[in-house]
């Protein structure tokens, strides 16, 4: 039960969990760097905690997390870019969620407040405009592109979400703005179709994002937990830490990986480590050291029920597996904010359950971390300004590291 | 400065930090296994903080920690054996600091209040009689065992601490009561011998430890950092994870430490990697699960110029090194707390300063969890029952990880 067999779910991401799904708003090019992912709950929400770990974090609607608050559930959570800026994207995640009719109930038909809460990493410049960020427009083309919801009529309800849950919401691609054609209509009553997964890399809110020297992104992994129930996690990973081992040049979490997460590695050639450490010494050197420059933020999901204060602890383990993957992390200059849900579908876990909950949380976010930094391509930062800058992707600092005996598409990890 | 150079301190423990002195209590035999460890601090006491992560903590006087709460500064903290009953061997410790007349001034002269927190391991029923836990008297010897006080006069100053010095203290040993014959009145005025070290493994809070199915104990590290400031930190290993990679049997720290931290080691043989995994798997199904049962305990020391707030971002930076030691970590079943401690004797940091400190604190508790677990000898656990059981070092569960060619003694680390 300490080291319980973890089996990845169907997807690998964090729409293995019924009912959740996930829309992704794309902002590159005309001086636009950024992005906004949303996570949305099934129909009534989900029962949600929250574990600041940085000392530079971006928020919105984290003070009800506590466990003495009144609200227990959430029925979206905002991840973007933009800094402070981008929590803006939640005003038009709780506009759509309003119209549809999804929210905390406060009497009469209609009158609901959507519960969404928000974390941003900092991106601004990137793209060449410093306020070219997102705004409640991408909240809301998130929100569409994440696909429709369950039926209104159970919003305040426990969000069981079984059953009707919209399918996994398919992001904007790498370029280009998610718009709200990409509003998937499907049948509420159609069955989710569990081989889809979420586009990784430099999407949504990971578009802009770096992760030390090499460019950063978003990633998601899952698990089915001994006890049938699933865990899974989604990050934008943009930290000030190095997700590679100085020592070898590869990934920090890759020893943590199952089969199927990550393509093909091997230990790349000593050469292209050496002139990593130089590239992260030079960066290191001339980062002016802002803070809030870096930040890890993410979703922890689960189909198992546990309280607000339960999830507060799920998020806390996942914190554990941002330790493993990213070196330093949790530093003055992140916001490192993990959220955890738990969708309530299955039982309530008992200890041995919950003690593997916890632990394969955290490694779903070490696993996830992985999956973003490999999937994320290398791209021109600051364009036309006196920074610009090519930053590369793991996989072209490191081209050795590509195993020539495998298949995988290196920008594509496959489940 | 993200990877700062680091250097050992001379004797590569927290009595490294200028002022503080450290004492062993041991209780082994007479159906004892547990001890207690005191950290001491500088005449003035130094600025605190504490983060608690485990889920099941036992601590005391934690509260006054919040930054938001008056009294900043704490004259020792308690390390013990015994769960919550240990305890009461910050009872001993604070008579023996009111007697020496240090302690929070409340006006009239000798009129103190020693501010002692205190969080303990759970170890109750190892040395055969479950009761057989330390008591004040243990806190008395543990206090005494660390040596002479700096002069009394100078209690409720600001405890830079520097000059006037205890020595660093040296253990009562692997077996035996330390006592209070071990108490050394040193001269005040003699400078601190700086290739002492403190003695590890299965000594003070460290006795009865466990570390997932291998004996557990004590450890400490240190490192210089490239503004010249101290960070070190002591621990006390009882994890219900496990300090092994599974995949190598090599010890999850190991790749973190710096040289002279561990003896000479290499990876061990194949077939004792699977009789680990099978002693790990018979443990956990027999654990029984008892929440409480598992804790990682210590204190990180600075002798830089922290806050409150800043010393609970300090121990909250160390448990990022719990995280690369132990797996799993933080569980529902470890009561994990890290305090952290600043002396104060060089200046407030600077923002990269910050940054350095915090990374080799994380470092420093990845580290001492190598040195206690290699330290720790092997031990019969509840002797005389039906439980008993012989509990293996990490030395004797993977014997070919000693490295013939070094010459290195491998329950003695050396710095």
């Amino acid at each position: 039960m300490f080291r319980p067999l973890a089996t990845p779910g169907q997807a690998g991401a964090l729409t293995d969990i019924e009912g959740i799904r996930v829309g992704h708003a794309t902002l590159e090019g005309a001086g636009r760097l950024t992005g906004t992912t949303v996570v949305v709950m099934p129909a009534g929400g989900a029962v949600a905690g929250v574990d600041v770990r940085g000392a530079a974090p971006g928020t919105r609607e984290t003070d009800l997390l506590d466990p003495g608050c009144l609200v227990d559930r959430v029925h979206a959570i905002v991840l973007s870019g933009g800094s402070a800026f981008g929590l803006a994207t939640a005003e038009g995640v709780m506009d759509g969620l309003y119209a549809a009719g999804h929210g905390w109930p406060m009497g009469a038909p209609g009158e609901v407040v959507p519960i969404v809460p928000a974390a941003v990493i900092f991106d601004l410049g990137r793209g060449g405009d410093f306020r070219g960020h997102p705004t409640a427009a991408e909240g809301a083309a998130a929100l569409a592109a994440a696909g429709a919801h369950t039926p209104a009529g159970s919003a305040g309800s426990a969000g069981l979400g079984a059953g009707s849950a919209g399918s996994a919401g398919l992001g904007a691609g790498s370029a280009g703005t998610a718009g709200e054609e990409q509003l998937s209509e499907a049948p509420e009553s159609e069955a989710p179709d569990r081989e889809e997964t979420l586009t990784e890399g430099r999407v949504g809110a990971g578009t802009g994002a770096r992760a030390g020297s090499l460019a950063g992104g978003l990633g998601s992994a899952s698990t089915i937990l001994p006890d049938g129930s699933r865990v899974a996690a989604l990050v934008v990973v943009n930290a000030i830490g190095s997700p590679v081992d100085p020592r070898t040049g590869e990934l920090l979490a890759a020893h943590h990986c199952l089969p199927g997460d990550l393509p093909a590695l091997v230990t790349p050639d000593p050469g292209e480590v050496a002139a990593y450490a130089a590239m992260r010494h030079t960066e290191a050197a001339a980062a002016g050291l802002l803070p809030g420059g870096a930040t890890t933020i993410g979703v922890i999901a689960t189909d198992a029920t546990l309280t607000k204060a339960g999830c507060r602890r799920l998020a806390g383990a996942g914190h554990d597996g941002l330790a493993r993957a990213l070196a330093p992390v949790h530093t003055m200059l992140d916001g490192d904010t993990l959220f955890a849900v738990a969708t309530g579908a299955r039982p309530e876990p008992c200890l041995a359950g919950l003690l593997a909950l916890h632990e394969a949380a955290a490694a779903c976010v070490t696993r996830a971390v992985a999956r973003a930094v490999l999937a994320a391509t290398s791209v021109t930062m600051w364009p036309g300004t006196e920074r610009e800058q090519r930053v590369l992707s793991y996989l072209d600092a490191f081209p050795s590291a590509r195993d020539g005996s495998a298949p995988s598409s290196p920008t594509s990890p496959t489940c």
